[in-house]
């Protein structure tokens, strides 16, 4: 493995560690060393916003804790959820006092212990939300939608849900919606590479050399076709066609468009996709409002790209426009 | 190859076309489609700055483009120099009628380019002044330091010197912060894995598994040394060492710290590689003021990373918190 790593059993440990030195302008960590926290956090009168996730997934989860954004947020090991004491240790943090919202991925993991982290938080007085972000379109038909995975529409979701929070809604606000943005959103995943968890030391899954997998997971779940490697406009196309099929907007709607790498992808071959995604939602008469490109989720060293489509309303676009600072650019 | 592109001899024209419809709040394209220009270039009575340099290392030059930072950069092919026509359209779209500035870096072919592009410019009676970004310490000793290169470095020039344009500086001062910003900054970078051009189709250096190059260029230039791969913690250690030794900085001195991914190193990685960064400066004595850390300035997918320490003085830290707008976290 050509990595930078020490032990490979505190890669999270020490990815969080040089984390907080690098941003304690911006963050702090809680007395639960899982636990990350806006320094301005928790701010009285304000509903608390939380998320929480496997590692390895960096910017994410950490990286979208700030002003205006995530006030807390739960760290698991890598690709694995945070415990349920995690989870309720970054509610404690967030908690002004209006209640706290936990907007997170559909994974097994992650829901059970959310699902505990609300009991104890429960015992406190403190009121909990949830919403369960499954946005990537592959991993369920539509008639199933409450068994998709959640991806890289989870940051739209919290940029929306936290700034929304910070104009001093209310708990059942901020909920519906980060909801309504979860349901507004979708994502499609291209793997081209795999990742190897640092303490296994290969890949636990393949992607032939010539091959790419269309809808792949965040974890390597597999995706619903292997095909062979196709040019960037090609994959782009399949890309916009999975994301916006599955959508079925009408002409005219105003979208917020994500392209993010799953980490071992350069920014530029990002922006070459982007090109031709642009091209595609325009053709069908969608307008863009706003484009974020760049390594906003990732999956390790995979070498693959996401891409995701939230259709926007009036109250989003001016929620996504609201100016934030946490350690990754929105 | 598992890559996202299309025609390979056409990587640049596809990245650069992708990168305007992302960004087109902050950027535009000149006539000339080797040039990105901040939207709000030229500003009337300020100096106009500039940059350019072969493409590959994304976010680096077009990112830093925007309000507060580069007014235009002009786009070489990968690797390659941008054309003197290009430098001199990029000196034309960002005159203000107070003189131009291009922040380079030390390489062959743009100081020879950018010479050819001063002399069209005088031609129009537009001054321009330059300085030569050569930040890289492995590249040649101390004695020779005219001859090192130019890498992650020039991101602390651009920022301070095109905050100091946008205060109302004359080119005299912009030049002069700009070159005592450089000659504050070190750099050194650690090469695990190579990369490939897409039209030469395979990697042009090795880099054999289980070892690592010390020193290495933003091309792949050969470093100092080649060694085992050892832990990010001596890792860190080792880069530390190279770039604080050659500074030889008085305790107590103030710096700004920029770690940066070359491609397809995850993120997560980089702050680990912080981690043991910040313990060694601090050891020294020195304060750290602000800390960066991401993919800043790349080499294709290299894998690898590069440590820059810039030492503050009290103008260069005001100048480094001059909010900005340009596509790349600052």
């Amino acid at each position: 493995m050509q990595r930078f790593i020490n032990n490979p059993d505190e890669v999270v440990e020490d990815t969080v560690k040089g984390f907080v030195k690098a941003h304690s302008g911006t963050v702090r960590l809680a007395e639960n060393p899982r636990v990350v926290v806006a320094k301005n956090a928790p701010q009285a009168g304000k509903v608390g916003v939380i998320t929480g996730g496997g590692s390895g997934h960096e910017p994410a989860f950490i990286g979208y804790a700030g002003k205006n954004m995530l006030d807390a947020v739960a760290v698991g090991e890598l690709f694995s959820s945070p415990t349920a004491k995690s989870f309720y240790d970054a509610v404690r943090e967030a908690n002004g006092g209006r209640g706290v919202i936990c907007l997170y991925g559909n994974y097994a993991g992650d829901n059970m212990n959310v699902k505990m982290a609300i009991k104890l938080a429960a015992k406190d007085g403190i009121e909990v939300a949830t919403v369960v972000a499954n946005d990537d379109v592959c991993s369920a038909p539509p008639e199933e939608r409450e068994k998709r995975r959640g991806v890289a529409g989870e940051i739209f979701m919290w940029k929306i849900g936290s700034a929304k929070a910070s104009t001093g809604a209310s708990l059942e606000e901020v909920r519906a919606i980060s909801q309504r943005v979860i349901d507004n959103c979708r994502s499609v995943g291209i793997g081209l590479g795999p990742c190897t968890l640092p303490a296994v030391g290969h890949p636990n899954f393949k992607i032939e050399p010539g091959t790419m997998e269309v809808g792949i997971g965040h974890h390597g779940e597999p995706g619903v076709r292997v095909e062979p490697l196709k040019t960037a406009e090609e994959i782009a196309k399949t890309m916009s066609q999975i994301v916006l099929d599955d959508h079925n907007l009408a002409a005219g709607t105003e979208v917020a468009v994500l392209v993010s790498g799953l980490g071992a992808t350069p920014v530029n071959e990002l922006y070459i996709l982007n090109d031709t995604i642009e091209t595609q939602i325009t053709t069908r008469g969608l307008k863009i409002y706003k484009t974020y490109v760049g390594n906003y989720f990732t999956s390790l060293e995979m070498v693959g790209a996401t891409l995701t489509v939230l259709a926007l309303d009036d109250e989003m676009k001016e929620l996504l426009d609201v100016e934030v600072h946490c350690t990754t650019l929105l």
